[in-house]
């Protein structure tokens, strides 16, 4: 409780003064006004996060938390649980989606195991396991308010550990069957919607299953009855603990003002848990692509996300977030590298 | 005319065995089937296009057409005709929007000097120049068939260039002061619509003055009466220089089997007039981002583009195709780096 508290003290707003003067500059390079649409507002962002003209991305690191939901045993997932370990695994030898394209973009993979249902043998994950994953959220909560609590703190650490190495980019991943379930009833609760306005398939999971799913979460949110405006509340009475890792990234990151960039479905369900508990997080947030995931598009509406990708992709792991790597690091090279028209002699009618 | 026909001759459809095969192997690699959307469907269309399982990004290149229209003394356009020729400068320097993004890339930039009406002096820039800008298209044809012909010459002889240089992924990029009219009056009579409909702003055209441009393009297309089967025709008489050096580098890639990267609105425009001419250039066709000019998604449409960044970009330069690279590259890194369910020990279920 002492380093949330600690890293909520610490969130403060965008340098705006810094942010004005970037973008009075950015309208002087020479384009048409405003004509790098997201580029230009990615990189003035950057500048009110960094209190910095020039920000440079020097390290780039995707937190891959990985943990195991009691509610599978609803018959929520098409894949059986066992595949949380299988694939947390898999991220240590690269062959995954998100190794695949965090190679390609130089950067950094942090899995973190904050609740596998299993003992996990390996140097290159970092156990921080608070649970042998979640409890069955239609039948009581997911977790205690401490477990909770313990979730986002994790989260904190692992994204300090990440900047302390040198990393100033940070895209949240997740892995976890089941983790759609318990991120469709954060989006109804939070969202004031209906269970059946917010479940999806999530990784395929069967259209005739789609009924049981949504039971499941209209019941996880009766029997809990979570507060829509204590995130803690939330995140622990229908939440998951790689979604809570995820949300103490997002604080983190805020904290440290390290842009974190959000993923889909599951990071977005993680980034109105954040928000919930301090709205100026939103602020350090780089929504990546829009997830076919049902309720993804009204989730990044909740936070006026607009993502920049459109790709059709919904497999989680971080893989949308770290493909907006390359995205973010063009914003800092349109900054730095072009001209203003004054420079290059084209008198601005 | 005989570089022309050559090429057209060799235009050939997707290898299909290859594409299919890579198909079914992707379905396979560890992640719920179709969760990399966009992703998966490049991977593909490259492994039709080369006809290899493992294509890879060897080298990139963005090709920029740069030209005057004799149009814009009709006051089509807000800047004056000469930026085009400050601004082909500005690529000689590395200070304008896909320098930038270039940069980034590690892509080579490729200017080309299609049709300026000035002489430029430059080592930097190749002299291409067909004539002096086109003529005023509201007055009569933009150019003749022989210098529509050349300049789809030109773009082929270029994009062979390119391609021997060890480049196989090649982006269209343009300047020209005034092209976006040209772009709408050739999606207006491609696309059988109004020109109402499909003009817009371009850069930052006063709202004032859009209807004088819209006027100018219906006088444009009523005076030449273009054949909407005849793609050199249409371009001839309502295209651009550089519409037509950018759709002989398609032509060009697709018959030696490279891919194109799309940029916006004027590059979808050159698309057209492409697959116009040869149907068969679509395959070898990637759409970037969907551009902020006003009839951009239709045009693209037209084409069953679906592009992957949702920016609200509308500079041009090859911009969007230059910031397309990195995901393009990324599709490959999941085609080779990714293990399929089997071989990581995961039963499909």
């Amino acid at each position: 409780m002492k380093l949330l508290n600690e890293t909520l003290s610490k969130i403060e707003g965008l340098n705006l003064e810094v942010k004005e003067k970037a973008r009075q500059r950015i309208d002087m390079l020479v384009k048409p006004q405003r004509s790098l649409g997201k580029l230009e507002e990615i990189a003035e962002q950057l500048c009110g996060i960094t209190g910095e003209l020039f920000p440079e991305i020097k390290g780039k690191s995707v937190i891959v938390m990985c943990g195991d939901h009691g509610v599978c045993e609803e018959g929520v997932a098409a894949a059986p649980q066992q595949v949380t370990t299988i694939q947390t695994l898999n991220f240590t030898k690269g062959v995954t989606g998100v190794c695949a394209l965090a190679k390609l973009a130089n950067a950094n993979i942090r899995i973190v195991d904050i609740g596998i249902a299993a003992d996990i043998d390996s140097e290159i994950i970092t156990n921080r396991k608070i649970k042998y994953g979640t409890n069955n959220i239609s039948k009581g909560p997911a977790m205690t308010r401490e477990e909770a609590i313990k979730s986002l703190e994790v989260g904190i650490e692992v994204a300090i550990e990440e900047i302390q190495k040198g990393n100033n980019l940070i895209a949240t991943g997740e892995m976890g069957i089941g983790n759609t379930t318990p991120s469709s009833a954060i989006v109804a609760v939070i969202g004031n919607a209906s269970p059946e306005d917010v479940t999806g398939i999530g990784a395929n999971l069967p259209e005739d299953k789609l009924a049981n799913k949504i039971d499941t979460i209209k019941r996880s949110i009766g029997i809990n009855n979570p507060d829509p405006t204590d995130g803690i509340d939330i995140l622990a009475k229908v939440g998951g603990l790689e979604i809570g890792g995820m949300a103490g990234v997002m604080l983190g990151g805020a904290a440290h003002r390290v842009p974190i960039v959000i993923d889909g479905f599951i990071s977005t369900a993680a980034a109105l848990i954040a928000c919930s508990i301090e709205p100026k997080v939103r602020d350090y947030l780089i929504p990546s692509h829009s997830s076919r995931e049902k309720a993804a598009g009204f989730a990044s509406e909740l936070l006026k996300f607009e993502p920049m990708l459109d790709m059709n992709m919904r497999l989680g792991e971080g893989t949308g977030a770290v493909l907006a790597f390359n995205i973010i690091e063009a914003a800092t090279y349109m900054n730095k590298e072009m001209i203003t028209f004054a420079e290059s002699g084209i008198e601005v009618v």
